[in-house]
């Protein structure tokens, strides 16, 4: 943070420092810095955070020397991404440069805590700024998006994340005597097959169909003799804009119990499955950004610079625009993200002068 | 033993004492006694040896002191069954002493390991004694077979047991890269609709319907944001005689080849479900005596001295009559089954007179 802030303090930049601490996770450090009071007012995101190196002896350079080799930048974070936040900075020094303050504002919000628990981070630093009076009329998030080639997509939304368990009480007996008992196992595959089918949706037009995976099944019972007294499940979905958090949560729900009625898998029972539904951790919201000055301007910037016309992509995992779109319509673009989180995590050095020139065009058009 | 052949040789039965012996289990004691020589021969089959007595503290009177209280024998093995071991040669003494010798032949087969693995017992036993020229008409076993009170049930045969593990395989990914994985769950939870669903049978005249029971299901995956490689379950069927062990086998294989045929929880995949189907342990055919003089004579004895009507039952676990039917028909009948294997297992003393009169009852008859 400190070599971030000695970068951008000379073109102009207010910088602050803000610290956040919660009971039981690391203290973590935060940058913001404005450059200009006046809107339209720019935000470019990004953390400083990295994944750890894994096994360093296996490292062809080491991960946290930076070290270019044959043109290419070796380095934990080189992708994702201490590099898209390099280019990002370089382009605002050439911007300022060939035209001096933007006519509206550019901010940094730079967090220490994405890669970990996200609870010291990006949530806090926009409530900080916020409650500072801070408010962004657009903001690019410069993560690793291109799957390829530089260029090749965007991010202009991301899925909703909801995960649950589902635990079937039965009774526990012999397997001889099964009309003492009551199997669980039996609730649970209706249960299992009412959330996988029919499918949730189809997808919409920036989204694919929402997916559920039943990611574990688990009655862990060693005696083949014996009928169990539990079976536990639990699922993921990543869903569309079909859906909200709360919409998902009740069709799921609604699902489960019109299972748990159904009698065919459970001759004789008159008793519904009896099931308990747990959500479990923080679920995330879809969003998709709506934004079309904001797009636009991005797309014909990379189209501008590397010839290529991007994808526009919902698709993949959660990152800190989740947080941001509460705040303003969010883009996501930055380098090729296939060696990320991997050993020998590079970028070739003619990627970052393409993204910091990609970033540079998307500053001069959006201010334009 | 010691203490069994110095109760019957007295009677004038001929007592042997063969001692087994297998690479890695128990060296187990066995006992076999003949009073007679010629036909009709009528074995009685039991075991000496008892389940653990669990905490001996939580015992009312001490497990292995055989303690009488307000007419109550207390101890591991009053019920199964020693008890019943007792009742017949107290009978067979009482034969004796009423009859003499019975016009044919009456022989005692006891083994040390029936709650065991029962490797070195009644298989290597019976085989012993028709390796020697041993040959019976009809057999009795006296395990305890009586759910409520004493003469309310004949068991005439078992149901047969057969156990196996299906694992299926997909392909491990993340819950947000769907395309890239093959969830193994789906294809498990066809599979186990598939076991489940039809009903194998719906029962015959000697027995209830054919039961599958999945015991367990087990995953282990304990990361909610991935897909796993591998999802496994574990089946117990307890068949009746629409069944033999190998045409089970068939049809669980037809079923579970056709259920991973079937697309509707995994659609867009082509390929089938790869699974591997591995049976467990040794399977138990399923039998039913259709000796109806045996039959016939052990519930009129029955009748005789309890007045109650047993019934001709196929329900329960195994015993050991499914190695005696390979020899003759069985029957078995024994004391109240309630308290066996628990703690203070015990016996009504006036219970353990009431069966010593309808086996002996049941001697006179089937001799008469």
């Amino acid at each position: 943070m400190s070599a971030l802030e000695a970068m951008v303090a000379p073109l102009g930049l207010s910088v602050e420092r803000p610290v956040f601490e919660a009971a039981g996770e690391a203290t973590v450090e935060n940058l913001y810095a404005r450059l200009g009071t006046e809107g339209p007012h720019l935000m470019f995101a990004g953390h400083t955070d990295v994944v750890p190196p894994g096994n360093e002896a296996s490292w062809t350079h080491p991960p946290f020397e930076g070290m270019i080799a044959d043109g290419v930048l070796y380095g934990r974070g080189a992708v994702d991404m201490k590099g898209g936040i390099a280019c990002f900075v370089a382009a605002l020094a050439r911007y300022v440069k060939k035209h001096g303050q933007p006519k509206g504002s550019v901010s940094l919000l730079i967090t220490g805590d994405e890669e970990g628990p996200a609870v010291n981070g990006t949530v806090k630093l926009l409530d900080w700024a916020a409650t500072k009076g801070e408010a962004w009329d657009a903001a690019l998030v410069g993560e690793p998006t291109c799957p390829n080639e530089l260029g090749d997509m965007i991010k202009i939304g991301r899925r909703g994340s909801l995960t649950g368990e589902v635990t079937v009480s039965g009774r526990q007996g012999h397997v001889a005597y099964p009309h003492l008992a009551d199997n669980p196992v039996r609730g649970l595959t209706m249960l299992a097959a009412a959330l996988m089918n029919p499918p949730l949706d189809n997808g919409t037009p920036q989204f694919p169909a929402t997916n559920l995976e039943i990611t574990s099944i688990d009655v862990g019972n060693p005696a083949s003799n014996v009928i169990p007294a539990q079976a536990k499940l639990v699922f993921n979905i990543r869903f569309n804009d079909t859906w909200t958090v709360e919409t998902l949560k009740a069709e799921i729900e609604k699902r489960l119990n019109a299972a748990a009625q159904d009698k065919t898998l459970r001759p004789g029972r008159d008793n519904p499955v009896e099931f308990q539904l747990l959500w479990k951790g923080v679920p995330c919201q879809v969003f998709v950004t709506h934004d079309e000055k904001l797009i636009n301007t991005l797309s014909s910037s990379i189209a501008a610079v590397t010839s290529k016309t991007p994808e526009l992509s919902t698709t993949g995992g959660t990152s800190d625009a989740r947080f941001i779109k509460n705040y303003c319509p969010v883009v996501e673009f930055g380098l090729v993200g296939q060696t990320m989180h991997m050993v020998d995590e590079r970028v070739a050095v003619s990627d970052l002068e393409l993204l910091t020139q990609v970033y540079l065009r998307f500053l001069e058009d959006w201010f334009a």
